[in-house]
């Protein structure tokens, strides 16, 4: 296995405090499904049935814990979640299932809960069977030790080549009542070899339905990881999940059945700004990335059309590359926005980097200050902005460069 | 300007000679547009109206030279052929389209033709104007100049960030007479530092409308140049042409106007496989590739979802990266399989390396022997294959490794 890499460049100075959050324990063991010496299975505990939601991966391949979370979404609570890393239990066939049955059913005996109101998610190695037996014992000890504030520990326990965990929290207000909603996230490469895959998981003390948490879920998930790429390869295993506890009804708040109610508006808000923070930890922490890249596309035929050509250039190897060069190849977003396949006109397209115009109607912007974006562009951040002038359409999205280090990272050289 | 990369390990041991084609003859010059000690324009002069036939990039912002071939195309003849390397003149506006006219104006001069049957192609950096006077004079000293057997000259003028010219050739019988077909290209990178993009040409002494040649092209691009991926970044400029000059009627060749024309079998056929030849180059000459990758889907729902899968497969940052690496990391063909969103059932897929089952039903084949595959991961081709094992759909497309070098040619690192 290879060393863990050196901590990311764009990683942040320091991680976010998340505070507890009534009706919810987390704790973090080793149960050495792969790694060593670090822990790698996590297990969250709702005292109380809580309400819950998800989004999984768009893949035609998932894994076998993703099937297990969409059936028993179905059920509408949960009482416990939990998430190993090492192993990805992806593509293992029967044995696979039988893994996630096994795992359930430890979980579910540890908290005294039934087997259809226990999520799951493994993230690592694809192909290998899962030895599920390795959580006996294992997941009764964590249930017993679960904290309230051991967030941090569980963003580690979940890491594969992640260099930093990557936590987030926020307060709203719902019907005069303060709630507070946490999250976790880690990913880095889509997959890797240690293998990477994207899994979020939100908590709350709200009192919120299922179905209204499902809509706000859905919708909040377009802005913010469905609107990231790392290298535009697609998990088999990508989990985004929202659980709410309840607890603040205790506090005076009344439960809100409908996503459209209005009292859920700040709540909404909030939710949507901490999906977007998670994403962009997720690029900041792509692998081997020294820029994080925001794609802005404006001026475009819908925002339909726009997400595809903001996705065209976020994916481009030759703009990622660009960018890891330091170089403010507009000709490459040229290249990008023209293979998106959506309506465009080259003489009215405009470039910029980092709100520096380089290419206005079709042509190199003959004032454009070359020495002026040869600073910009050693900064961190990369904002891209393409303005296509035919319509109203906009998108905005994350990524990161593609550098050596990401070649090294998951090519493995044997040679 | 960065240094040559050295000769791709991929290149091939000898490059076929091509033999004259009644009625071409070309010359290469150097006409100073940014490489110094190198030619950089090719002129083929055709002395007699020859047919000609086109396919062009699909790309919304194509270069200049693009839309003047386009049109041109409609008058069904070419008196001349020229290339320049350097600069790609595209995303130039109104001077881009000033310099294509210029160019084709200097051209037909040089030749004694009407600018309506000239044809135009430029390859190299995007966004910069094209000096389209430094043509004059050299225009006419190649057109001087033009020989029968300049096929290797004209193939090395147009090369970019190829290491190595590409040519290929094929003999065919159409009405009991033999006729030639010599082919040339350019690719490495779909759009590079100075840059890339995809260029070929076709030539031939048959007698055949370019109606029926338009078919025969359109149909034969889809299995060669439309099958083929280095960095899923399509150029602006990507062209390939197809010119007849029909000498040989004059060796009694009846003139085929249909494309159907049974007499037209085996020309399809050499034709095709020319392609092929050309497009298979190109891969292996893919910036930085140290590996060239054929990957065949089979049992998919359709031929059409057979090719979004292999090029979902054959575009995979982390199957390149696999590649490059030497690793058979099949859990990544499963990836790209399930991202390419075709129908697929995990549990019927089985995945060969180099003709070695890795996996089988949804895990990994519990025969194989790693000794033998990682010997298989070392030699320079890698055949990746994916059987679905749901339908009849299958598709073969090529492409190289992604490596360090890959992002060092394009990253054009300044620190």
């Amino acid at each position: 296995m290879a060393a863990p890499a050196p901590l990311s460049p764009l990683a942040p100075k320091f991680y976010a405090e998340l505070p507890p959050i009534d009706g919810v324990r987390l704790a973090a063991g080793a149960a050495g499904i792969r790694y060593q010496g670090r822990t790698d299975v996590v297990l969250a505990v709702f005292d109380k049935p809580a309400a819950v939601a998800g989004v999984f991966t768009t893949s035609r391949c998932p894994s076998a814990p993703v099937d297990w979370c969409r059936d028993n979404l179905e059920g509408g609570t949960a009482r416990a979640l939990v998430v190993n890393s090492g192993n990805a239990n992806a593509f293992t066939g029967k044995v696979g299932r039988e893994a996630t049955e096994l795992t359930a059913k430890l979980a579910a005996k540890a908290v005294g809960a039934d087997e259809s109101e226990i999520f799951l998610a493994s993230t690592g190695v694809i192909g290998e069977p899962l030895d599920a037996r390795k959580f006996e014992g294992v997941l009764e000890r964590l249930a017993a030790d679960a904290r309230a504030d051991a967030w941090i520990d569980a963003a580690r326990a979940i890491m594969t080549t992640d260099t930093f965990p990557k936590v987030a929290t926020a307060k709203a207000m719902i019907d005069g009542v303060e709630v507070t909603i946490n999250g976790i996230a880690k990913g880095a490469g889509m997959i890797a070899p240690d293998m990477a895959t994207m899994l979020a998981y939100v908590f709350t003390d709200a009192a919120i339905s299922s179905e209204a948490l499902q809509k706000l879920l859905s919708r909040g998930v377009k802005d913010s990881f469905n609107s990231l790429t790392v290298d535009s390869d697609t998990s088999t295993s990508d989990t985004l999940m929202l659980f709410a506890t309840g607890a603040a009804e205790a506090r005076g708040q009344r439960k809100v059945k409908k996503a459209r109610d209005e009292d859920l508006e700040d709540f909404a808000e909030k939710l949507d700004a901490l999906l977007v923070d998670l994403a962009q930890q997720v690029a900041r922490d792509g692998e081997g990335a020294r820029h994080f890249i925001e794609v802005q596309v404006t001026g475009a035929d819908s925002d339909k059309a726009a997400k595809r050509i903001a996705f065209s250039i976020a994916n481009s190897p030759l703009v990622k590359t660009a960018v890891a060069g330091e170089d403010a190849n507009w000709g490459r977003v040229v290249m990008a926005v023209g293979k998106a396949g959506e309506k465009a006109d080259r003489d009215r397209l405009s470039i910029w980097f980092n709100g520096i115009r380089v290419a206005h109607n079709g042509l190199r912007d003959p004032d454009y200050d070359e020495a002026a974006v040869t600073t910009e562009m050693k900064k961190d951040t990369i904002v891209i902005r393409a303005d296509l002038d035919i319509g109203d359409g906009a998108a905005t999205v994350w990524t990161c460069d593609l550098t050596k280090e990401y070649v090294a990272i998951n090519g493995d050289y044997r040679s």
